[in-house]
Parts: structure tokens; sequence; C-alpha cells
């Protein structure tokens, strides 16, 4: 499909890099396409961000058949653009778009159609220490009809939004809440699936938790409200003994890219990680034991958030001193130069454009 | 606060009472209304229905914070306009609100707002036998900020479209599958909140039951996977030894008016009723015993949907020999006639206009 380009006539003037906000300013261009039975996808555009039009009655309004990815893009020192493994990032659409009955995608076609994106907006992507060009494709139901039914048409888009650095004073250790009351998912839900309503249902614990004086909460099963799932939108894994334990992906937790990148860079290094199922239970015996040396969550936009206590009924449990660890730090570091081209990319995650 | 009204200058064709789809042709006005963080709920407006514009990074797109709510206006055969328990739709909107986050909104104005409307289009309300107005009140974050966390901005609009009868030839009873695999919420989820993700969600499950030859899913509990909550999106009840059981609110199901108006129906005849959990092993074994004379689903859609066939795992349980059971009929009639004010309302459940 070829790709229609609509120039902009007035390019915005671009936010200061030190004081970039995650998620609030846009650049200056948007990738759009939409899907109609019969047709398929059809009408690739990209031109400038603004305002779209929907029906009130389009469906991703009333029943949030939907889903989003997140990825970023990176400046070298030597000026290059280079995006963080943005391959998984479409194939893991694809598998949202399966479990939300969503259309599939071209995952070539996604990444030819964020390349020339990029490409257009290469202006737009920030050079200070941390800062990066933050990419959202998300895909949605636009079928202006208010039954409850699969859609027939949808929109696919890519907007994007420089951001600055997550640790703008350095990194910092999160107080994290095991919550057990709300829920956010539980096998044969949609867990797994990148979808709007996750993170809708989210919400009103991770207010709850911030009351409590927690920043974010750490996620129990639904079923048994034992095994450990995630870190408010993020992976999680914990050093316990020497080991890396990780949630093993059972349907209901997000199959992070940072997550897998970690894995990989660990066992890279000659590293034991266990994906497995690993309850709450398990977690604070070992840590009467002193034996959870390093715990931290994974994600795209933090990569590594160190947790320095985790709160758990009356329980307050502090890992490593409430200090960032050992490994939390190398593997931030490691990530961070292979991401910005700092350093050399020895498992082939980086594609250039 | 004051309804601003601007007025249609090219009033839409209708279409012919005797072809009414649901969902699908929408009046010639709707109500809108913004919410801004500090300012509250501001801005009414009756204006011709038409498309509305929002940005791409508007919340709702993304995170899927969003809550709806579904009722119908009738013309009486004297002429009169009324609206079936629009209180309560309003009272439940405002609780999904406070499960989702987002703000509460006055249930008096919005009545008011719902009245004026439905006046503006009163031409629309259709005659025939079975017709309604369908409307449709909900609300989305719009918020122009990709990152999680509760929408600042909001949107509240009041759509509406003439339908036809949910029963043209005739009501039918239905061939329902009770699915063990997919859930469509668990205890701590969004499961009673009226939320775009519960419906975005179950759209799997029912293509599965679609193709296993089922129109729809019955849900049971996400937990145990035993007890019974809901029929698609619809309340459920089951004649069983001469009560009425239906699931009791347990947080994991839609508190439905239609099932709320059944139960005071049922009671005011001198029926008795029980609100409680029901296990499927249970139903089984009174299925089994010859015990359960009739099933049927409520919901505003269909009002009462029969119960043919259950099929669980490699059984069908067929009820009543596949045909309408004479409560399904009656409380259909009943609360068809007071719904269209062919009789009259003995529980108070009628706002006239």
């Amino acid at each position: 499909m070829e790709i229609k380009i609509v120039k902009t006539a007035n390019p915005k003037e671009k936010p200061e890099e030190d004081s970039l906000i995650f998620g609030v300013e846009f650049t200056d261009y948007m990738f759009e396409m939409d899907y109609t039975e019969g047709i398929g996808w059809h009408d690739a555009v990209i031109k400038p961000y603004g305002p779209i039009e929907i029906m009130p009655s389009a469906m991703v309004l009333h029943y949030a058949q939907e889903v989003f990815e997140g990825l970023k893009a990176y400046k070298t020192p030597a000026g290059e653009i280079q995006l963080f493994r943005p391959d998984e990032n479409f194939k893991r659409m694809n598998r949202s778009n399966a479990r939300m009955c969503i259309p599939q995608i071209d995952e070539n076609f996604l990444l030819e159609a964020l390349k020339a994106l990029v490409k257009m907006d290469e202006s737009w992507i920030p050079k200070s220490p941390g800062t990066s060009l933050y990419i959202r494709p998300f895909v949605f139901a636009t079928d202006p009809f208010i039954g409850v039914r699969v859609s027939k048409r949808y929109k696919f888009m890519i907007i994007m939004s420089p951001v600055g650095s997550y640790y703008k004073g350095g990194m910092v250790p999160s107080r994290i809440y095991v919550e057990s009351e709300f829920a956010r998912t539980v096998r044969g839900g949609t867990g797994e699936a990148k979808c709007g309503g996750n993170y809708a249902g989210g919400l009103a614990a991770q207010q709850k938790v911030h009351e409590m004086g927690f920043e974010q909460i750490l996620w129990l099963d639904g079923e048994k409200r034992q095994y450990i799932e995630e870190v408010g939108t993020s992976n999680v894994f914990f050093l316990i003994d020497g080991v890396f334990v990780t949630p093993s992906l059972e349907g209901t937790i997000l199959n992070g890219i940072t997550r897998k990148s970690v894995i990989e860079l660990l066992k890279h290094w000659g590293e034991t990680v266990e994906e497995r199922r690993i309850t709450i239970d398990e977690l604070y015996q070992a840590y009467q034991q002193g034996k959870i040396t390093e715990a931290f969550a994974t994600g795209t936009a933090a990569v590594i958030a160190p947790i320095g206590t985790l709160g758990w009924k009356d329980v307050e449990m502090t890992f490593n001193d409430g200090k960032i660890g050992e490994y939390s730090q190398k593997i931030y570091d490691t990530l961070y130069d292979v991401q910005t081209g700092n350093k050399e990319d020895p498992l082939n995650w980086i594609v250039k454009l």
C-alpha cells in the first residue's frame, strides 16, 4: 500500500529539551489508516498532527474495542536514528488485536509506515541524555453502530511525543503496594492484551494506593490472590538467592518487550533467570530469610524502576536498604546505552533508519 | 446549568417504522456537555446530531475510561411520551463513574437534559407495536494526554436511535452456551460497572459460541468457574421448583434495571424470588430432576429473552420443551404494556414528559 504524504504548512515550535513532559506535546505529523470490512486496510496517510472526526456512535466510545502499543526512537551520538525492537511491538499488537477481535495488520507495512513517519519528524527526536521520541501506535473501532458486536470499521494511527528523562534527578527506588481487593484481570480475561479496558479498570486501585502513600500497585492473580502478576503497567523481577525470578506468561500478564530484553540480557551475562509462578507468601518468606537482594519493574517508559519498598497488608518489605541495586543499575545502564547507540548492540535489538 | 439549543437547518428524513434496525440511524439532535477539572461540568448543549472532534491523544482511545447507559422512550396510544425508570439509569451511571474514576454528574440535571432532548426529537419516537426510541447516554475521557492516570477532561453525550421490535416474528427462545474458558470479569474487577472494557473483552467469547451454533454466552464467575453470572450482556432468571432464582449482586455482574423490575413485578404478583449465588452444578442437578420449568434473560433491548437450550460442555439442557414459558410471556407482556402505556403502572416506574 502506498502512503500518501500531506505536508504541514505550519511546523510547530519545539519544546525545550530540558522541560519535556511525557505524553503532552506531539510532533508535526501523524500516521493514519482505515479498515473497512470487505476492503481491508486502506487510505494510509502521513499528515499534520491534529484532531480527528468520529461519530458519537463510534463503537470505541461505547464498547472499548481498542488496542495500543508503546516504543521509542533515539538519536545516537553519531546522529543516526534508531528504534528498539519495533518488530516485537507490532507482533504483540497483532496478538492483542486477535484477542480483541480486531483485524490483523501487516507487520512489515507497519514498520515501513513507522520509519516513514519518524523520518518526517526527525527534527523532533531530542538529543539530550535520557530523552527520546515516544511512539504510540493504536487502533480503535469506528463503526457508527451501538449494538454489541465486533466492529466492521477501524482506524489505526501512530502519534509521537518527545519525552524527557524518566529519572530527572537520577533513579529513585519506588514504594509499591500489594493489592488484594481490586483485581486487574483473571485467566480467560484480557490481561495479556494491551487493550484500553485493562488500563481504565486499574485506575481505582492506582488512586487507592496513592492515597495510602505508595506509588504503584503490585497486582496479584484474580483467582487466588496469591500469584504475583505485574507492577502497575510493568513487569516485575526479584533477585532471590542469586536467581532472577519473574512471573511466567500465563495469559494474564503483559508480555513485556523490556521484560523479554532483560531476560535475554541476563542470560547473555550468564545469570540464571526463572520464569515461573511465584506467590506473595513465597516472596514474603524469602524476604524474611534475607534472600531477596533486589526487586525491580521493567517497562518502556522507565526501562528499569527499582522497587525500594513493598507494602503488603501491614508489613513493609524493604529491599537492598531501599537503595538502587547493583543489577538494577547495570541493566538500566546497558539497555540505555544500547537504545541510544552509546554501546554496541550484542543481541541484535536495534533497527536503524 | 442552562442548556443551549442549536436548531438544525436540515431535519433528516425518518426511516420507515417497519424496517427500523437497532442502533444504526440516529435522531436529529444530540446532547453534549464537557467536564474540565477545576471547573466541573459545563457547556451543556442540544445540537444537530453529527460527528465530534477529538484529539488522537484523547485518553478514551488509549485507556478506555468510559461508561454508558441504555434506556427507552415510548409513545403511548394517547400520544403521550414516557420513559422507563430513567432515574435508575442515571444512578447506575454515577456508580459506574465512581468505579471508573469519572466525576459524578447531577442526576436531576441529567433527567432534565434527557427530557429536553426527547422533546426536541419527539417526532422520532416510533408508534408501531414493539418500536421505541432507544436512548444512549455515555461519558468518556477526552484529556489529550497519553500517560496512564485519571483523565482531567470528559465529554458526556446522549444520542438516540429509533428501534424496531426486538421480536419481529414473535419471541423465539434462544440457544445459550455456558462458557468456562473465557472470563468476563472477577471479584475486584469492573464487572458491576457499565464500562466499555467489559464489552470489548466479551467479543471473543461471543464469536466462539456463534461458531458453535449458539446465540449467546452464559458467563460463570472468574474465580471458581462455577457460579452463574450473566447471559451475554443481560441478567438471567431460572424458575426452579416454583421459585424464581437469579444470581445475587456480588459486584461482578451488572445491576440490571430490567432485572430489578422483574423481581419487583414477581413479588408484586406474590411469587417467591431468590437473589442468591447459584452454581452450574446445582442448575444441572435441578435440570436432571426435572425441576427447571423456565429460564430467561432480562435486558433493556429485548426486555425478556426466553432461553430454550443451555449448552454446557457436551450436555444440552432444554427448558419447557424449548418453547416460551408461561411466565416469560406474562412478564414480557406486562412490562411491554406498562412501558408503552397500554396498561397502568402499578409500581410507579414511568416518568411522563
